[in-house]
Parts: C-alpha cells; sequence; structure tokens
C-alpha cells in the first residue's frame, strides 16, 4: 500500500502513461485473481461429481457389484488425471493446433501462459473424468475390469479430447468461438457440453452395453423386462443431489472468467450471466423432475423417487448445451421436454431389449442430444451476442435467428455420433472379440465384488473374530430401542 | 489492458472527470465479481443443505418410509425452483411492494436491475426450500403425498415469501433495513433468519404434526413413549456434517456482498464481518454440541450421537438470526441456551404426546425462536452500526441497548407464529377434514414406500433375477473375509 | 460510485498524493475481500473433510461400533471449536510470541488485525480438528468414550498448536518464513502440513494403538493376521471422495491470499501458484492411486477399491508439504512412491501385530514423513523463492538446491516424533495405567454402539412398534420388485 501510494503519486504528477499502466496493471492483476478463485472453486464443484456418479452407480447397481462400480468411479478420476494430464489436455486446447486436434503443451509445458492457467487444465480435467462417468454406468455390473480400465483411458485420453477441441477451442472446426465463417456461418454452440460431454458419454455408453448385451436376468425367457433394483435408494439420492451440486461448478463455472465486462460501471456484466446460468440450469432441473414425477405416476401409479432423479439428471444434461443463451422460461420447456424424452427412450430401450443398468444412454445421451437441439431452437439473439461474440448474427430458429444455428447443431450430434461409433464402438468390439469384454456368466451370477474385489461391499455381521455365543447375532440385531 | 491503458493516459492529462469515472466504474466493475462469486458460490452452499436435510431424514426416519422422505427432499427443491420463480420471489422482494407483500418481478421479469441479479434469486430460493425442508420433517412417516405436494408448494410459493418480505425487504414492514421509525424505532434484526426460515418452517411443522397426531406404536396403550429408532445412524450424520457444510452459506452469505468497505484502506471492511459471522456460527454449533453430550449422558445414561447431532443443529438454528451482530464469546453462549431449550422442549413434546419424528418443531422453531431473543439480548452496538446502518441506535438489552429491539424481536416471534398458525394450520386442518391428510393405519403399518412408492430403499439381497440355489444368499451373506 | 467519482475528480486535478492514497486504497479493499473470499471458502472445505473423516471411519469399522467412531468425529469439531478458539489459536499464531509457542489473542481478543483476520482462524481450526480425526483412526473399536474426549482436546488445544507454532507461525524457531538464518540457514518448508498436520496425527495415533494393543480377534491364537473387514466400501469411497474434495481446501487454501502479483499485469501471480497447488494435488493422489491397484493386485490377486482409497488418500498426505514448490512431474513421483510407503508399512504392521483399524498411522505418519522429504529433494528453485522469500536459496536436493533443505525436513520429522510422543504417547501411558484407556473385552465383543451409545447405528427391521403379524417381516424384505 505504502509502495503503491509512492508510485502513483510521482506518477500522476508527471507522467500520465505510467500512471495509466500501474493503475491498468492492478486491474488485470484484480481480475486474474477473482477469475482464478471462480474458476478454481467451480472445478472443484464439478470433481465433485464424481463423488456423485460414484453414489448414484452404487446404488443402482445390486449390492453384490457395488465394490466394482466404486472402484471404477474412482479410477476415472485417477487414470484420467494422468492420462489429461499427459496429452488430454495437448489434444483438446494446445495451441498450436488444427481443426481436429491440438498437438502441444503435452504434460502442462507451456503452462501457465497467457492463454491458459492451472485453473483451465483443472476445471477441463475434472469434465473428461465426468465423460467417463457416465459410460461407467452403461455397462455396469457385467464388464470384466481390464476392459474398463482400456476403455477409460481411451475415451478420457484421446476421444473426448479430440471433440472437446472440435467444439470448444477457438481452432476448433466447428467452435462457435472461431472467427471465420465455417459451418453455415454459426458454429456450434455446446457452452457446457450436452454434447460434447454428454452425448459423447451416452454414445460411448451405448456401443458398449450394445455389444455386452443385456445382464442375466434383465429380460426374462419370455422376452419381457424385469427391473433389476439397484441396491439402496439413499445413494440414489446422494448421488443425485450431489450431481446437482456439482453442476453449479459445471454449467456457470463454464465461462471460465467471471469478472468479464459487457459494459463498465454497470450492474449487467459476465458475474449475471453466470448467475442467470445457475438459474436455467435450476429450472431446467426442476421441471424435468416434475414432469417425470408425475408422468411416471401415470404410466406406473406410484410416486418413484429413482425416477425423478433421473428425470432431474435428464433436464440438467440437456440444459447443460444452452444454459448460458436461453431465457429463464426456455429452460422450464427444455426441462420438460427431456424428461419426455428419457421416458420415450427408456421405452424404446426396453422394447429392443437394450440394458443399460443407470439410463445412462438414454439420459445422456438421449436428453443431451435434445438439449443440443433445443439451442438451436431457443438461444436468444441478446445473450449469443454476449457470450459468443464471434457469431453475433445467428441464434435460436423460434427467437428469429434463422436455421443457420439449428444446422449447425445437428451436425454437431451427427459428428458426435459418427465420431464414437467408430472409436468407441470398435475398441468394444475389439475387447468383444478379444474375449475380454464380458465377464462370465458364473461370475456375472455371483457378483463381480466377490470374484474380482476382494470381498462384499457390505459386512453388517461380524463373523470369524469372536465365538458366535458371545455376540448372539441375533440378539443384537433385534435389539430393541432404548428409552 | 492496452485499450485501458490508452483511454486512461489520454483522460488523466485532460480530463479528471472522465479518468475519474473510468476508474471507479472498473472498481465498480470488480466489485460486482467479488461479490457475485461470493454470493453464488455461498447458494451452491445453501442448496446443499437440501442433500443434508434429505440425509438427515432418510436416516431419521424408519426404513420402511425411506423413499417417501427422500421425494419430499428432492421435490422440496423442484417445486420450489418454480414456485419460487413464479411469484415466491416477487412476493419476497419484488418491487414496487407494500409492507406486507412484494408485486413485481414475477418470472424474473425486471431481473438483472441495480436491486438484485440473478445470483440474488438463487440465494433466496435456496432459503425457501429449507423452510420447505424443516416442515417435511414433522410430518413424516404418515403423510399422503398429494398432501405434502400441497403444503409445500403453498409454503414456499406464498407463506414463506411474505415473511421474508416483512423482515428482510427494504419495503417490510418490520425491517430493520426500513428507514422510518416503525416497530420501536428498532425493526428487527434477523439476520438469516431464525424466525423468518426456523420458526416458520418449525411451526408449519407443528401445526402439521399436532393435527396429524402421533405415528402408531409412538406411544403405547399406556400412554408410555415409545422410541422409534430412525434406521441409519450413519445418515444422520452425514445430514448432519452436510448442514454444518451448507450453513457456512447460509449464515455469512447473507451479506449478499463481501466487497463493501467500513474504512477504505483498512483491513476491517465486510468481508471482516463475513468471517467473525462464519466463527459465530462454528462456535454456538460447537457449544451446542458439547452441552447436549453432557446433558444427554446425565438424562439417558450413555453417549448419543444422534441428540449431539440435533443439539448441534439447534445451536445452529438459534445464532442465524443474531450471527452478524453478536461478539464470539455470546454465540458460546446462544449455544448452550440452545442446547438445554432443545431437551426442554422434547420433554415437553413427550409430556404431551407430541410426535415429531425429526424433532423439527422443536428444534427449529424452539430453538429458532430463543435465536430471535438472543439477538434482542446480545447485538453489540459497534456491529448493528455497521450490518443495520439505519437503525444505528438500538442493539441488544445485555449490550446496553434498551429495550427496543428485544420489543420487536418479541413481536416477531408472536407476529410469525400468529401468520403461520392462520395460514398453514388451516391449510392442514382442511386437507385433515378432507381425508387428505394422513395415510391409513394399514399403509402405515406397511409402510409408505412398499404402499405408494413402488418398493423398498434397499435391496441387500438380489431376487427374482437368478435361481436361490445359485446365488446361495446366506453363504454370500456371511462370506469370511478375504486374507 | 458518483461519491467516487467526484472525490477522485477533484484529487486527480489538484492533489497527486490524495488520489493516489485514494486508488491504492481502492486496490486494497478489492485484495482484502478477493482474499478473504477465497480463504473463507477454502475453510470450508476444509471442514467438509470432517464429513469424510466420519464417513470413512465409519465404513472402516465393524457395524457395532458405527456411533461411536462418528460422535467422535462430530466431537472432535465441536471441543476443538471451543478449545481452539479459547486457547489453540493464541497457541499457534499468537503474536507476541517466541519461538516455541505464542501467548497473545486467546479468544480472539485481537481478531481482527492486520495480521489475522477471523477467516485465518477458522481455516486454522479446520485444519487443528483434521489433526484429531487421523488419530480417532487408529484407536477405533477399543478406546473408551472418556479417554477420547481427553486426548482429543489436548491434542487440538495444545499438542497441535504448539508444533504449527514452530513450522508456520514466522516468529516459529524452524519456520521457514523466519527471516533470520536459524536451522541451516533454510527453515522447514511444510507448505499445507504433512508434517504439522499429517505426522502429528499419525504418531499420536501410533501410540495410542500401540499402548491399547490390537482389537480382540485381529491376530488369531496362532498369531496369523485375521482382517476385520469395515462394514461398508461405500461409505470409505464416500468418505475418500470427501477428504479429496476437501484438499482442495486444505492444500491450495494454505497461500491464504489468491491476489498477491509476482508481477504486476502479468497472468502469472499467486492465483496460478494456487492453481498449480491443486495440480499437484491432483496428480500425486491419483499416481498413488493408480500405484496401489496394481501394486495391491501383484499382491493380493483382486483389485480393492478401499485399498485404493487408503492409497489415494497416502498420495494426498504425502504432496502436502511441498505441494506449493514442486512441479507437477514430481508430484507423480511422489504419490507413486507414498503408495510403495503404505504397502510396506502395513507389511510391517501386519508384522509387528501392530493393529490400526484406519491404517491411519501408516497412512498419515507414514506417508506424511515421506511428503516432508520429498520437499527436501524435489522443491524448486523457482517456486520457492515465490512461496518462500525470506529463504531464497535452499530448495531440494535432486533440484540443484543443496542439502540444507533436506537437512531441515528430517530435522522436522525428528523434533514432531519427539514432542509427540513425549506428549501424547505420555498421555495415552497414563490413561492406560489408570484404567481409562481401553473398554473391557465384553464390551468390545459386544460393540460400544450398544454398550455405551444407547444402541446400533441401524435398524433395518422395525420393532417392537408394531404386532410382528402385521409388517411381515420377511414379506416385506423380499417384496419383489415392482414392474
Amino acid at each position: 500500500m505504502a509502495t503503491c501510494s509512492a508510485d502513483l503519486t510521482s506518477l500522476l504528477g508527471a507522467n500520465a502513461t505510467g500512471a495509466a499502466d500501474y493503475i491498468c496493471n492492478k486491474f488485470t492483476d484484480a481480475s486474474y485473481a477473482v477469475d482464478n478463485t471462480y474458476l478454481l472453486f467451480s472445478a472443484y464443484l464439478v470433481f465433485s461429481m464424481q463423488l456423485g456418479f460414484a453414489m448414484l452407480c452404487a446404488g443402482s447397481v445390486r449390492a453384490k457389484n457395488t465394490m466394482n462400480i466404486m472402484l471404477t468411479n474412482v479410477l476415472d478420476a485417477a487414470t484420467g488425471g494422468l492420462f489429461y494430464y499427459l496429452f488430454g489436455f495437448a489434444f483438446a486446447f494446445g495451441k498450436s493446433s488444427n481443426g481436429f486436434i491440438g498437438h502441444s503443451n503435452f504434460s502442462l509445458g507451456s503452462t501457465p501462459s497467457s492463454l491458459f492457467d492451472y485453473s483451465n487444465f483443472l476445471y477441463q480435467w475434472a469434465f473428461a473424468i465426468a465423460a467417463a462417468g457416465i459410460t461407467s454406468g452403461s455397462i455396469a455390473e457385467r464388464t470384466q475390469f481390464v476392459a474398463y480400465l482400456i476403455y477409460s483411458s481411451f475415451l478420457t485420453g484421446f476421444v473426448y479430447p479430440v471433440v472437446s477441441h472440435w467444439f470448444w477451442s477457438g481452432d476448433g472446426w466447428a467452435s462457435a468461438f472461431r472467427t471465420d465463417d465455417f459451418l453455415f456461418g454459426s458454429g456450434v454452440i455446446d457452452f457446457a457440453g450436452s454434447g460434447v460431454v454428454h452425448v459423447v458419454g451416452g454414445v460411448a455408453g451405448l456401443w458398449g452395453a450394445l455389444i455386452e448385451g443385456p445382464r442375466i436376468g434383465r429380460f426374462d425367457h419370455t422376452g419381457r423386462s424385469v427391473a433389476l433394483r439397484g441396491h439402496s435408494a439413499t445413494l440414489v439420492v446422494l448421488g443425485t443431489f450431489m450431481l446437482w451440486f456439482g453442476w453449479y461448478g459445471f454449467n456457470p463455472g463454464s465461462f471460465n472468467k467471471i469478472s468479464s465486462i459487457y459494459t463498465s460501471g454497470n450492474y449487467y456484466g459476465q458475474w449475471s450471466a453466470v448467475g442467470r446460468t445457475a438459474v436455467t440450469t435450476t429450472l431446467a432441473g426442476c421441471s424435468a423432475a416434475l414432469t417425470t414425477l408425475f408422468g411416471k405416476r401415470i404410466l406406473t401409479g406410484h410416486w418413484n423417487v429413482t425416477d425423478v432423479c433421473n428425470g432431474l439428471l435428464g433436464g440438467f444434461a440437456a440444459i447443460t448445451s444452452g444454459c448460458s443463451v436461453v431465457e429463464p422460461w426456455a429452460a422450464i420447456i427444455c426441462g420438460f421436454v427431456a424428461a419426455l424424452v428419457l421416458i420415450g427412450c427408456n421405452k424404446l430401450a426396453e422394447k429392443l431389449k437394450f440394458d443399460d443398468p443407470l439410463e445412462a444412454a438414454q439420459l445422456h445421451g438421449g436428453c443431451g442430444a435434445w438439449g443440443v437441439l433445443f439451442t438451436g431452437l431457443f438461444a436468444s439473439q441478446k445473450y449469443v451476442r454476449e457470450v459468443y461474440s464471434a457469431r453475433p448474427d445467428h441464434y435460436g430458429l423460434f427467437m428469429g435467428g434463422g436455421w443457420r444455428l439449428l444446422g449447425a447443431q445437428v451436425i454437431q450430434i451427427l459428428v458426435i455420433v459418427g465420431w464414437v461409433s467408430v472409436t468407441m464402438g470398435s475398441l468394444f468390439y475389439i475387447l468383444h472379440k478379444l474375449g475380454l469384454l464380458r465377464i462370465s456368466a458364473d461370475d456375472e451370477m455371483a457378483g463381480m465384488d466377490l470374484t474380482r474385489h476382494g470381498g462384499l461391499a457390505y459386512v453388517y455381521h461380524d463373523e470369524g473374530e469372536t465365538p458366535k455365543q458371545d455376540i448372539q447375532m441375533g440378539k443384537i440385531e433385534s435389539y430393541p430401542s432404548l428409552p
């Protein structure tokens, strides 16, 4: 402070340029501090979604496969950390790059720079592992652990980074941040990744689940669908709330900076857009949850909390694309339709005897794809101009913005489906042909925890360490509550 | 930066007014960025309390009603989201307004403005659903789901917003932010809502639980109290810690801005008051937890973790009113008394055969009311002047501030009890008379999950999908640990 | 804003000193706001680790001791809150002080000041209770509750604060922030506390577990090790992810300020170092997790998620010392070795018939000590100069920085082991001699929840409140999933 004053005093009197530099530099410093605070804490929130996935997945599988699925969730984060550090971040955002892939900044070699700081890496890593987390749900309860290690590394280290390069890097061929006129002069608007994250994860899961086939017992000998209920609705709700919490990092955090101004000295700046994004996210989830509640009540006759949780998440997956560029009222429509899309996809999956224990392909793939289209329909001119200033003229069809953005969004879905099918579909198929993909029927019956992971997840009755007569299990188990 | 420099250079030489505007605007921008970061992340923390409520409630009810109670917690957030967006926020904070209710800014029609940004809406929404979460605990395990949907919407959409308008809006008739001399020239100090949130939720729960009557078996045929223990202490502790975590958004976040200065260039500004609020919150909870630990040890002979959790939460509910205007040592007293209040209320409830499965009426109603009074006793002059500068002269009775603030605080309790009794009490009574409130005795015995929500929350033993002899349940259940 | 402009206008024209003061003051204000936001939210994250510990501990013990261990975790936070407020913070950071202990600022009497704000207290309190949480794992399932209350208070209120004074206070005799030339002219670099927190907690646990002896049944009559498996792997994973999440407060938060500049106007400032610290933390955990996965696969033949969780946490405990001053690639080495250290310590513990239910002594003590050494080997010159500018010349041995830092690090380990052994070791021994330390064999067999804490943690089958024939347990338990 004393130094600041002394320096500035002399400058103000004699050296306007120096004074201006001095002051402006300090404003720049303040922006860096605020923006990094915002981005780092957002990254921590996105990371907490991994906890959400772990609990959601655990609760949605049978008790005998709990250790297995949780291990995959822990390892998504761990392998993802190393591979995304070594090359994933370079493929996605490295400069120099071409439209297809980045090829510099391996192992964070040129970080920090004026382009990217460590906070950017951390934030993007948390996204990459979320994509892997989605896929692990689709192929739960029947996949060999080694196969999982292979596909998870391939997905976080290569397949996903390339897609994120296309749509999010300024160099990406389909990015709306790109300043030339490619892709209908519009480029794709996929703000936080309904396409880049959710459709990628969902389509990968689709191929995995399809190639593996349904779990034993999922469809009975007459072909009728038999629900293989998850072992804990409590974990499902816990996971869902954690994902909701984390989504406040995922969507509003995707601005990367919060201190950018629209008009200096005005209450309306990027901080307001960040807040609006949190609101659209919330409303889409809420409307999807309520639609699912009543929709499933009509279809099944009861009020089902796990269905509501899935509907809620479907609403979030859908709004993730357009969250920053649509009005709150539009977000309610987005969630409403997302819930219907999920119900429809689930009906279809049942009809086609497709078994995805987490409904991940339907939820992230189906609702994610709807979200990509939704942006093409409802993106508002005002917000597109603020958030995607390189492409100010193409916005939602229903908002009077013409067909170009919608066209680009359709292209995004097709391209992602194609790319992920070619890469991940082939990978799953090869693993399948090599006999590395699915566990044996015996192991599936006994459960993976017992056969591969050293024992069951739960031990509610002590055993082995003390004589039975001392513990008197039965008595303890039914011990009456004390007054 | 380059632009900033060039602009400022020319201004500094020739145009002092322009330069000053330029610089001041940029400071304003920085404040908006910081304040919104602080408020948004605080809102996310408050939202995480909904996860805390869900786990606390789930753990505190019997296993057979777990799906039901968790669904109500998810839906508090979801219905709350839509209704608070459509009209709740308008009723609470809309300008124009009168002393009783706001009547503008429906559907965020005039947001953002210089008064409110999206972050304010999100923050207040998270408060509204917390109030509904409190009430759901009181009437757990015996309330029809449709009744729940009705009361939850009414509470978040109307009853709660009106109360928050009275005490928190600058226009509210009892607000300490109001600049005229209403209510003893003092107005009510209820910083983060011991009254506005906790007493409202608690009194609503009181009427609900009273009108429904106790759960079957809660008092035996001789009238003796029988504990119906919750099914998982682990979930209770998980929920309690999440609520503690979230309370750091609830109380310190209630400043809405962190960058406000008291004296420019000094370490003591609003950021310090925010930190002090986090400390008083912590200390009140700690002291309440320890008081409960030893108090219950004396009364029951054992060290009970779920009691300690409830005591802790009682301390938080109490300090919520005065957290920003009392000294840390006073917060310790606040928590100490709160624990005694809770123990007393629970004794009384037992005597009156009042059954509240979560002790929510006692905890949030009783301790909340104590907290409102506590502020009237211990609010310090210095802090009141900083935080409630419109009403600098009335502070805690024990701190030499006279009786006026205490009088206003008493009025607050009476008015809230009256308003919530008239609105929510009537609603519960009407639902009761229409036969919509309580489930049938048969359903209550069987549990709500089985009869209304499609099955039990837990499936630890697989069934139906594979021949029994293959799984050999018993064997798996007692599988010895591998070396 | 209007005032700002008017004031500044007149100053700029006539009064350069006044203008400079004005502007600089406002920059100072902005820094305080940003730094406190960053530090407070970091503190909240560190606090959330207490939830992580509670769940990790609960899942790692047998069901019959769940209430007990969770109560200790809640009380670590609560007693810690009061004692750290009353004197812990004064012992650790109070000015005036000497090299050994602080002796002012009791009960926050001189807070806020230019040295410490409330946010600093909150942040340091969250650290203190983490140390206590570590120890509670080592002595789980067999320690009298009163003994726990005594040691936990002593640890958080005195033993730990003194250690943190030595290494973290500017006055501490071994601190690298100290400007004179003590301790090889280098001082100790223990940025976020591999030594101060983890070795302290681990060594305390070591003595506790050693003096109490192993749990009944942990080694059979032939001396063979018998795994007493924890009752829920789900809780272990939940706790681990929460700890990971909270570690982003623990390590990157330890800068205390995020807005400090290295060169004004440049993207590279302390915010970047904060981000780098988050990245090194992440990478160390990831590499430790993967090393453990494959290491244990080779040793035991299965893929074990709880082992991977422990390995991960070992990586975090190790990187905590050097996280701010090492390169990301070095963090990967740190985690790799940490995993091996943990495996080795566990082998050794088994051989020596040392029983620590949470592996806390091995994990926090062993990996923590490795982390302290690691810093002496890999601390980079550039980062040491930025973060520890008082001691710019001594950095990692392998980075060409000579042996002095490494020497200081070795001293740190020896001194901590000595101090904690003398204080906590004596305390445990006295409690043992007084018969206050370990519960009776009968109580241990029956479990502590039943004998001391009012009942078991889980009640999955309702009992007592309704006639058995109505509930028809069996039927409910095996109720088939609804279609």
